[in-house]
């Protein structure tokens, strides 16, 4: 079954097409037919990059494609995709008419407490959606306009689903997703942990198990998903118990451009001081502060590092403090967890960055942690790698997310009607 | 040498008269010779409470004191204390007449970055701390009106000495003391963490040392100072690594009345739903959160277990994150410092809370924690008990506070110009 996974922003549109199905979900044998990348939709200068992916002996046949073009909505940034299918005669075989795309995937944000599982679209769904704009403002509005997206070129025969990325974390306890603020906020607003980066931490659960032939209730791990956000969960037999994102992604790690914790007294200081209303200091936390904010160089973790090598000091306590975060993040969920079998590093910086893993694992004999660090300066980019030592008592892997082929399988488990793939 | 530990709020006064000297320090003998409190200062019908507490075979000596009566301010205050000594009969011995009190030591809150010891008190200090007004607008206020008034009664010959609540926090290394904020804010407002409660930390290590027989350097353990306000200390090398209290004492842990870590965006979300400002959502995190908020009951644990015991599941849900976040940060700082050789509970509950300490303590196996809950139930009050097994690689104890013995004698070897034991 061919699936067209999406990922709407407010100004941008990812995809992939996917072809998966029970036996192809049971032999990891997903196959992905073409992925691409529109940004500044809306705009007069729109960026469309897109590329076919299927592997084929003959070499003309990736196709790659990037123009600038005006762009008004997420509509006419679908209506691009499909025209660049160029059906019939698309070198993506299998595709060759528009119904060829059997379902669309969406990833929405916010499900809040209502939406525990993927879902299959329809009125009610982008009724709660809307209601819970209030909770994800930046990102559940772009995810309705995908969908009336989809509607209007796929029409209301295709199906759509929506994965959401709180869901994983819906099996919480209460004492985990509670804040230590009058309960009637959570009763009346719904104030609490929610978390995200969920169906990344879900499929490192099950990458993780796969590899170990172990059942979900065996799988015992701390998943960090470290990119330009990041989170980190602690996932009990198969299930999250508690992860550091919160009621907004702002919580937890220090993030490119985001604060992660900080004292609740300083918004009040800060605005304060600077004559700056609530809106405009939550917005330096998410936009300007972080590894950003600290280092005052970038919020990409490759630029601190050559600063670091140049010796610039605010590069350096960047570093420091990231490494040191997540360190102590691990340690937190060791206790909550009673122990780890496992650590594993996904997303931009957990999977491509040498020196942060090093320093997060280094200095963790206590907790039975031997690090390898030869294995860890070897990896190969994409592959799934141990790299702590055969005696480690806790395991420590690199496995590369794939979000898009979680949302691509619980789409046609879904629309086919089987079990979701834990 | 007699020293009057003062400690002021902003409509309070604490006192207590202490004799001690090098011997005493070295013999641990120092002698409390009375204490009492003042509450309601600035009103009509202010309440004090005083007892002498010198051991004597006299019964009638024990000289308990309660009255309520108008007092206008600290200095008034202070004279109440010095009329109640009723010098020169006085049933304590050694003070017959005013400047039997040698020297006066301050509970002094907030040092900010320039205390990082503890200091005898002159103008330029005063002016120090009332530069520091903006970082505890409640505290420093009240320390100042403190010494004011002693300087009243005592004159200028008698000498003051601060002892900071921050200090002990000054060891801290950059990486643990910086929020993820832009920088300037850190250098234009000094927003960082500095910690609290640091008196009582640094005894507690002092005592885990003495018991020991362990030196400064050798000093690894979590301090959990858990009373209506509550933090965790780190200590490394006998100096604090981190501590989860922040900026201000609002950060960190589920405490009686003040929430700890939230998602710093709830700030603005509850701004916006309940029409408040910023002042008075920092009021409602401070006041009416935590364990009270959460609990709906009281800020009390002792109320929360008799809720508990009638099944109240507010109650029952405020005592599982009360103790989830406690567990998770002991997790944490064995993680920041690669192993502990301690933990040790303080201060109101953590000396008398054997459900909070076994609760807190439990399901740690995989860190090499035994707790041994029967010498938990059976610890004796006041008392310094070992409540792990033998055979545990992390020992846990209880070790009762004495913040205002710390206080004399840091102020005895500030005036006798000794150096300030560690």
């Amino acid at each position: 079954m061919n699936i067209l996974v999406l990922n709407c922003g407010s100004s941008s549109l990812k995809f992939q097409i996917i072809d998966t199905d029970s036996d192809k979900i049971r032999n990891n044998d997903d196959r992905e037919l073409a992925k691409g990348l529109i940004e500044k939709v809306g705009s007069q200068d729109a960026m469309l990059s897109f590329k076919s992916t299927v592997k084929s002996d003959d070499p003309t046949s990736t196709n790659i494609y990037k123009i600038t073009k005006p762009l008004a909505d997420h509509t006419e940034a679908l209506n691009c995709v499909i025209d660049w299918l160029n059906l019939p005669s698309t070198t993506i075989e299998g595709v060759s008419k528009l119904s060829d795309i059997h379902a669309i995937g969406h990833r929405t944000v916010h499900g809040a407490e209502h939406f525990k599982n993927s879902v299959l679209i329809n009125e009610d769904v982008i009724k709660e959606l809307e209601h819970n704009v209030e909770l994800a403002p930046l990102h559940n509005p772009a995810n309705i306009l995908g969908i009336k997206a989809a509607t209007a070129v796929f029409g209301t025969n295709t199906p759509q689903v929506g994965i959401f990325d709180t869901a994983f974390h819906s099996t919480m306890p209460q004492y985990a997703y509670m804040y230590g603020i009058p309960y009637e906020y959570y009763t009346n607003y719904k104030i609490r942990k929610y978390g995200f980066h969920g169906t990344s931490h879900r499929y490192i659960a099950m990458r993780y198990r796969a590899m170990q032939g172990k059942t979900v209730e065996e799988t015992n791990i701390i998943s960090l998903h470290l990119g330009n956000g990041g989170s980190i969960t602690a996932i009990k037999n198969g299930k999250s118990l508690d992860t550091t994102m919160g009621f907004t992604p702002l919580e937890g790690l220090l993030m490119g451009t985001r604060s992660g914790d900080i004292d609740p007294t300083i918004l009040e200081f800060i605005m304060k001081k600077e004559h700056k209303s609530i809106e405009e200091v939550v917005n330096i936390l998410n936009k300007r502060s972080g590894i950003l904010g600290i280092s005052g160089i970038s919020n990409d973790m490759r630029d601190i590092e050559d600063g670091i090598a140049e010796g610039n000091t605010r590069a350096i306590l960047a570093q420091d403090i990231y490494c040191y975060r997540i360190k102590k993040y691990i340690g937190s969920y060791i206790a909550a967890m009673n122990g780890t079998d496992a650590i594993c590093f996904t997303a931009g910086v957990g999977e491509n960055d040498i020196t942060v893993r090093q320093r997060v694992c280094e200095d963790l004999e206590f907790l039975g942690l031997e690090f390898d660090a030869e294995a860890n300066r070897n990896c190969i980019r994409g592959e799934e790698t141990l790299i702590s030592k055969p005696s480690s008592r806790i395991k420590v892997y690199v496995i590369p997310t794939n979000e898009e082929l979680m949302l691509a399988r619980d789409t046609y488990c879904i629309v086919s009607n089987n079990p979701i793939t834990e």
